[in-house]
């Protein structure tokens, strides 16, 4: 290449951080199992170790049987979306959406690229940490300046701060349930955060791919449903069927507004892009909706149990309890770890799990690990509490 | 909405005109065959009505039992890679390609999407006519400037004209075998097109969706394995399975190039986007290449050898022999239809067709159209040339 340059954005993308320290842990793995005889306990990667469910799976098989091998209608198959606005309406109480304001996309990660692309060179803001596709590829992608609203220690909301924040910003990104703290935003600090982005005029991408992992009895509370009340419509709803289904590898998900225009421009991206998502794949999760899920639910809660209760006693860490999605994040800082990268520390007992540098680009809770309970057995957290307890 | 204004590239994307046809046919449809008692000719859609082959769904039926529903590898599965570079090097003749030159994409789509990203707010050309995709929807999406090279009227170039667009641009697209035209680059243009962009360091990105499809004991030649010979690397090559293998649906295609920064930049983008092709489908697809495709070549063939004998004879209509793909791009201008919209002549009849006016942004080909027998059985295009005999 001497006179292309090719486009600049592009350069700015980063390879998931969350990718490279599990391909180095990988490379350890062996090394470790071979010297010590015990197992290497992977609590990096938010892959799930649970089954994808066969009624799914036997449901694909049928699409595909039935020959819905061909092109898949733009924006998604009408059944589908059709599905999907009574779930939003049923489930999530988001009542008026129509099978008109639904998009297919290629997993929960296409409807957020897409709906930040919207706010492309434009100024946007979310609540740190913060998951770290959303700051090393969405941002980067659109060439979005992207300011960072840090939680309270305690992963309240300092309203000051985001008040201040949304006065300079286009769109605010919001989790819930969060990756990586495990925080769940209630229904009174989603009202005043609707409430306030009303007030600025700031759209909000409301990233709820974490939906149905929810313990202690606690409700998802969808910010589209509290929106609604308050007349505020600047609302882009993303969900996933890859964490409450553990099809992850099925790479289907949906966005969902009443912004007729946000929508459109967005299915327009879309097709473009990809063409849409397999046919047989949407058939095949028309009836996803209707498996219980508890079962999944009841073995992460057991996870979050074995995980929080263990760490918690453990002098030195500092850990809020997790209330939702598979992650918890504690604050190392009490540790004696003499400056040390907290990866330095764990890898050699066999125990991966994601620096804070991860989750932010400007040095917030940088002393926190996220510590993914998704594809780690309660025997084998119990392993990592008991490795880490000898180590502190 | 008041402050925000979305991206504006999103707004100059528009749905394919190709669509927008298919669906106005749908609605007149039924009324034509409750009238006529005839059937309404569908001869406007790329949609392929052959049976995509069971060994493949068998395939990805296995994969899904066997748990590929989990995240897939970023770029793509290795064995798939390996599988891709393997057919590229004995099929493609483009001898130097490993599975590290290969990203798996959704659909040629994406691979094509992706490579015209990479040129984004720069200046490229095609030959014209051209498909409706490239300049609906990928030149507005990454805001590029695109010029056309009107091919000559028996579809041979003009390599002045060529020459002097050169001069001005910094990516080609070339679409072999060619949509709409069905046209087949041979060896000697495809020679005469890389010593050109060599010369004026134009990057290709060459458009194989076709490459199957090839009549009359021709042979597709792929623009990399002539460039190489010459010591030339800036070229993309793509490809899909969509065609060759009746499997639209499947949204699977793929991108290969010795240039690594091209290929590095469009597998972070593609992560960006969609985190990846459906697992279950990758794994479905290793063995695809091993299908025997000349059953499905002879049928498109018999169909071919019927339009263009059937076209051929009707005065007025002027055709060049489609050599490949499935399509024919005749000359409508002789025929007494009164300065109409082909359309209005042909809906009425029941016969679906594309206009020229889909095909260029710059009055090429005007008085053209594309009929597509992708879709329409040998007796169905006799009774379509049948109704246009009586017609002019």
């Amino acid at each position: 290449m001497e006179k292309t340059e090719f486009f600049k954005p592009l350069h700015n993308i980063e390879i998931s951080p969350i990718v490279r320290i599990a391909e180095q842990a990988r490379k350890l793995e062996p090394e470790f199992e071979k010297e010590t005889g015990k197992k290497f306990i992977h609590l990096e990667r938010g892959e799930i170790d649970l089954p994808t469910p066969i009624e799914i799976t036997d449901s694909i098989d049928k699409a595909l049987r039935a020959g819905k091998t061909k092109y898949p209608k733009s924006g998604g198959e009408i059944e589908l979306k059709k599905v999907i606005a009574k779930k939003l309406n049923e489930k999530n109480n988001i009542l008026d959406i129509t099978p008109d304001d639904v998009l297919v996309t290629v997993g929960g990660q296409e409807a957020l690229n897409l709906s930040f692309q919207l706010f492309a060179n434009k100024v946007g803001a979310g609540f740190s940490p913060i998951w770290s596709v959303a700051i090393e590829n969405f941002v980067p992608y659109s060439n979005i300046k992207f300011l960072e609203i840090p939680f309270n220690k305690d992963f309240t909301i300092n309203y000051e701060t985001l008040e201040d924040t949304l006065k300079k910003i286009e769109f605010l990104y919001l989790n819930n349930p969060h990756n990586p703290t495990g925080k769940i935003f209630n229904y009174e600090e989603l009202s005043r955060i609707v409430d306030l982005c009303k007030k600025y005029n700031v759209f909000i991408i409301s990233d709820e791919a974490y939906e149905d992992i929810v313990f202690d009895g606690l409700k998802h509370v969808s910010t589209a449903s509290v929106a609604a009340c308050k007349g505020y419509t600047n609302i882009i709803s993303t969900y996933t069927y890859s964490k409450s289904f553990a099809a992850t590898g099925l790479r289907v998900g949906y966005a969902a507004s009443k912004n007729k225009t946000a929508i459109k421009l967005m299915n327009g991206a879309e097709y473009t892009h990809t063409a849409g998502v397999p046919t047989a794949i949407q058939y095949g999760l028309l009836d996803a909706y209707k498996i219980d899920l508890s079962p999944v639910v009841n073995e992460f809660e057991n996870r979050r149990n074995a995980l929080f209760n263990g760490l918690k006693e453990i002098k030195g860490i500092k850990i809020n309890r997790p209330q939702g999605a598979f992650y918890a994040y504690p604050d190392f800082s009490g540790v004696n770890a003499e400056g040390k990268d907290i990866l330095d520390v764990l890898l050699p007992i066999g125990v991966c799990v994601v620096p804070g540098w991860a989750f932010t680009k400007n040095d917030h809770f940088l002393s926190y690990a996220r510590l993914s309970f998704s594809a780690a057995s309660v025997p084998l957290i119990n392993e990592a509490v008991s490795r880490l307890q000898k180590l502190f």
